[in-house]
């Protein structure tokens, strides 16, 4: 038998950093199920009348905001819980943002740059770029975590081994994911929720879109893991791979140097073949590339691709 | 009208290392193709009757061996080749070994180790793992590359912007790769192919298996293109991902930490799960397993994830 989500949480009930003193705003045993509703990461100060000049004004203290906590019945520091997205319904409409001093190219892309998406909710139809291209969308949730042994506020911004902001694109409908607990009752909360994104969210942000996510939480006593692990009930890149891809590499001793090299290759490849400006294609590619570690044992020299779906444009 | 190569190069007309000076094997014009038969990547010393005590003899002054060097007449300084895989023909035969101090975890697996595989050539079938599990294979030319504009010999262990041992596994057939070439000719070479490797090859060796492939050989005027890139012609991963993924994370502000800490935490999940020894789900892992950058802007901390395809044991 199917139960339905025993509980709800709207998004009026959100923080801002993480805090294990945060007052639990539900409780939940293991086996239940949850409503979350998700603000985008602006917190709401992104709408459809939004203009990049509008971003020099964002308020960063409200932004990564994230529904919860959610306070576990029984777990304790060493378990894990273990989280079944069960549903997500993404809200039809999205922004994706060059924001100075952020993004993996952030010295060549210092002028702000926003770009809106509105989208078929039930993604029966790919996202259309305003610069051209179509990006089918696959929602999940950019920040899943709970809260940290060490006290205080921590920003939401970096991700840690408790979770968080982690950004993983495969975390939609029917991903199981692993957390390590460290507090009395986990502390789980949810945020960030993502229309689509490639590995690595090259920009810094992907289609940032609200959504209302239903999660069964089970827990796992004496997980002890290290770091957080998940499992995907299917194919990960099949709303993007049918025509195959386009792929530029970074060789070279520096990881980061290399992903850099294969996204700028990438910006002059989407330039060249389809007219796109410089910030239209590195944040198109921010939405739909996936960063890739090609060859990291052929010492001293490593491969970083950067492979972008060519359905966008084909 | 479909015509068939209009020239071969056997395997014995290979060399050692990359150098400029090295005399041609054969010369090719734009639009030709040609037949190359490679050695796998030991040059022949890994056999059928090897085991792990003899990896402490190979001789390494014969291994990355690759067949050429071909002069493309017109080749300059500042064009690209562009070289479309017309076929690959595993030889159904192929090694994967622990070699040590070489590989991800060098350090955590200092003793040598070999698997053997006998695979259909056909890829009717996945390849057996004598320790367990069902590998699809996708054959790929592990190295290929120009020479280098330098003088002087260099090794083939690492790939350079002229491409070389880049060990991409999306290199097989139907694949078109551009490489940027240094030297009049370009001087084409071609080795180490391999019947299935994940992104990354994070054991350091993938299924080394001798081959014979088919290229056609064009040339881009002026490209002046900074790194290799390529396109495919379709999905590169649904050879293996019908069953979705295990994947581990590692979390941090370095990405080689974060790697190898999303190998360690698969390593850990297949002996669990699996049963498999340490080594042993490491030469698996590098088989079929893909480092992925899943997130890499949220600073200070980036995400690395390892995602291990469920229908190897599912």
């Amino acid at each position: 038998m199917t139960t339905g989500p025993t509980h709800t949480i709207h998004a009026s009930e959100h923080h801002l950093g993480w805090n294990n003193s945060l007052s639990p705003v539900r409780h939940v045993r293991p086996g239940e199920s949850i409503e979350i509703d998700v603000l985008d990461a602006s917190g709401g100060q992104i709408g459809p009348d939004t203009t990049a000049e509008d971003l020099a004004r964002l308020d960063f203290a409200r932004v990564n905001p994230v529904t919860g906590p959610l306070f576990v019945e029984g777990a304790e520091p060493g378990d894990a819980l273990r989280i079944t997205a069960l549903g997500i319904v993404p809200s039809g409409w999205g922004w994706t943002a060059n924001v100075p001093g952020f993004g993996l190219l952030a010295d060549d892309f210092p002028d702000p740059a926003l770009r809106l998406w509105s989208y078929d909710e039930q993604a029966r139809t790919p996202a259309m770029y305003q610069a051209g291209g179509r990006v089918p969308i696959r929602p999940f949730m950019g920040t899943i975590g709970v809260a940290p042994a060490e006290a205080g506020t921590h920003s939401v911004v970096p991700p840690r081994r408790v979770g968080g902001n982690m950004d993983i694109r495969d975390l939609g409908t029917g991903s199981v994911l692993e957390l390590p607990v460290e507090v009395p009752g986990a502390l789980l909360s949810v945020g960030d929720t993502h229309a689509a994104q490639g590995d690595g969210e090259v920009c810094g942000t992907a289609i940032e879109s609200p959504m209302r996510v239903t999660l069964r939480i089970d827990l796992i006593k004496g997980a002890r893991i290290a770091f957080p692990r998940y499992e995907t009930p299917g194919p990960v890149s099949n709303h993007v791979d049918a025509k195959g891809y386009l792929v530029t590499t970074g060789i070279g001793p520096d990881l980061m140097e290399g992903a850099r090299a294969a996204v700028r290759g990438m910006i002059d490849l989407l330039g060249s073949r389809h007219g796109l400006t410089g910030v239209d294609a590195y944040m198109l590619a921010s939405v739909c590339a996936d960063l890739r570690i090609l060859e990291i044992v052929d010492q001293p020299h490593w491969v970083v691709g950067l492979a972008f779906p060519r359905v966008v444009f084909e």
